[in-house]
């Protein structure tokens, strides 16, 4: 059987089904009814099929071509959950690909009636977005022991509900063991324009870049919009605007997005319109291919607040968390997707990743490969995300050559 | 039977164990369980000393001394309802104080046996607070017609629960008719420093201050804080944090505390700390004794948003609403307060509020009276809200006797 790129298109469709949203985008944030939805399709997709899916205590859920038992596996896969409001392509794109690839590859194995070094499996990792759950990129960096899974799964949403406990009312808390890996590949769209710019339909990431987040708690006091004096104030908003505000400006210490910074996250307190507000609590996100532009920026901005709190009535608790170091992927898999892809006379490029993914959690234990495809005007975690068929099916075809490459033994030495 | 201040103190801080909170204060948001509870106590102390409560269809309530059937009332009272984290005093002084200025002045009337022109009754509003559901002053202002009550009882709170299904839920959407109304009296703390400064235990109202709120939608498009270039981002919270500022700054253009300004609440979508912010909605509040102020400074901060979506890449709606008039008390019932104060040797001042009161919106249809008593630093809608208890019982006496003159006919003419 050869690859459907029909098949693998009305698969990949399907899933924008699971959450819609008005305009063509997603919500599947971790953990909802909607996650719960698209794992159960993931999981019978793999049950029609003959391939047993496990689920381990955070939530990640595998897919098993398992030709030797007690052979370690190739993982390949991404996360079906999303962001709120999100687009179709970041996550289940190679989540999906990463199926068909292991159906062909699995159907190869049978007819050829030879078995290779090691077995093959999908994975679909729980949590990648932390919109409702943070931090991010949980299940895979609880996988590889770069995050506790006692304390993620005691993380809660703003509700107070537990990661365990949503994993738990969807059904997806399991108890299976984990499988052993012995190398990993995830395709996924750029986010970023320079694929499309440059029409080159494949990119193969060379290293991801050093984030890092603060969690910016500011104090003021509350009392009352219309009795105030305004001198009377500790306004905790106005203090939190400025932050936000010497977050967005610290971008322009550096070259041209050298640094990239937003606030993405506030949350303010008691949010009446007639209180002056208590406390606002936000989220900084500091990303730069540079440790030390991180670093400078960082040291500006808490200089900043102190000035601020010198000047204004409030107290302002500041936090370091989520920090990522700048990771390298093997020249090994850059110079495999080279050789595979010059084979198929297609051209690729090497490029960073500004965003975290799971292959980067996955690449401090395995030899790791991460994909990007074209994305159309790089827009992403939003609905106009959007890659055309033709690159995702040209992506497909690179990933199954490279989960190929790697089930025979690629990447060992 | 004289007034018994000990059992107005008692009666006073009990009310401060209902729904209290960590630091002395309480959160009886309208409409929530905590709301409910305080309203079956003032239920269950009317109907204990054989006062009847009548609950109207906006679930205001009434507690009635009826000497004379078919008679208008004299109401006076406040509201039981809190901001979150709020004082103790805001609101539940007046319905306390009300409560035994009613048994005080009932026990005269049984022991005079002679009927009064009026008869008089205590009053709940419903929603003062406008915390939870917005507007605030709802209940006072469907009952005088200034706001619709089908419109009230449909406005829901962010979790999408409207006004009638919160009432229904804690059983206080009422049926019974409403009282009709002769005058009103109202005693509240200053939630300012005038009184205290100046060392005077009474204040009498003689006008309200223009205020009026805007309603601002930032719209600017959803992206990943990591993958998208920072020229690329149409960022709805950088443009918000820069109308949270304009509002703040446009006090100073007139002299100090001739208009108070602020946002007390903003929503940010999606509110994911890896997302750039797509929208935020945020409430500014503007006041001033001077229509003429207000009305600048609006202009001034349209002006400044136009200006602003010129630079950036959002677009902005404004919206006014929630625009209530200045408001004159009657001269009469100042001098009524002036000379019963001056017969009891208690020194007296007029004074305006800034705030919001549920009499601003009873004056718009009988004869009304607002008093004041000092609050220490002048901070309202906050934990550390406080009153001396001589300055409650000095107000409960004024009080008591202010009602006492309007049910024997005063401010009829």
């Amino acid at each position: 059987m050869s690859l459907s790129p029909e098949e693998f298109l009305k698969d990949f469709h399907h899933t924008a089904t699971i959450g819609a949203t008005a305009h063509q985008g997603v919500d599947r944030q971790a953990g909802t009814a909607k996650d719960g939805e698209i794992r159960a399709w993931f999981r019978d997709w793999g049950a029609e099929r003959g391939y047993p899916v496990r689920v381990d205590s955070i939530g990640n859920m595998f897919l098993l071509a398992e030709w030797t038992p007690g052979v370690p596996f190739v993982l390949i896969g991404s996360h079906l959950d999303s962001q709120p409001l999100a687009g179709r392509f970041d996550g289940a794109y190679g989540v999906v690909a990463a199926m068909h690839a292991l159906q062909e590859i699995d159907a190869e194995v049978q007819a050829a009636g030879e078995k290779p070094p090691f077995n093959l499996a999908v994975v679909n990792w729980f949590n990648e977005e932390g919109a409702r759950f943070a931090p991010s990129i949980m299940g895979s960096s609880v996988f590889v022991s770069l995050m506790d899974e006692a304390d993620m799964l005691a993380v809660s949403d703003p509700s107070g509900t537990t990661v365990g406990e949503a994993l738990e009312s969807i059904g997806f808390l399991g108890t299976d063991s984990r499988p052993e890996v012995a190398s990993y590949a995830e395709i996924h769209i750029e986010q970023g324009r320079i694929l499309e710019r440059e029409g080159i339909p494949l990119g193969a990431v060379d290293r991801s870049w050093y984030t890092q987040k603060l969690d910016i708690e500011v104090l003021g006091e509350q009392s009352h919009t219309g009795a105030t004096s305004m001198a009377d104030r500790r306004d905790a908003l106005i203090a939190a605007s400025k932050i936000v505000l010497m977050v967005h400006e610290v971008t322009k210490d550096f070259e041209e997005d050298a640094l990239l910074s937003s606030v993405g996250q506030m949350h303010i307190e008691p949010n009446s319109p007639i209180v002056v507000p208590r406390r606002v609590h936000l989220v900084a996100d500091l990303r730069s291919d540079s440790e030390e532009i991180v670093q400078a920026a960082r040291a500006t901005l808490l200089a900043g607040i102190d000035a601020l709190t010198a000047e204004h009535p409030v107290d302002v608790n500041v936090r370091d968390f989520d920090v990522r170091p700048r990771r390298p992927f093997p020249e090994g898999g850059l110079e495999l997707v080279e050789k595979l892809m010059a084979d198929k006379g297609l051209s690729t490029r090497r490029l960073r990743t500004r965003a975290g993914h799971d292959a980067v959690a996955m690449s401090t234990q395995v030899p790791s490969v991460l994909l990007f495809v074209p994305s159309v005007d790089g827009v992403s975690h939003c609905e106009r995300e959007f890659t055309e068929d033709e690159d995702l099916v040209t992506g497909l075809g690179a990933l199954t050559e490279v989960a190929r490459a790697l089930v025979g033994g690629a990447l060992q030495d």
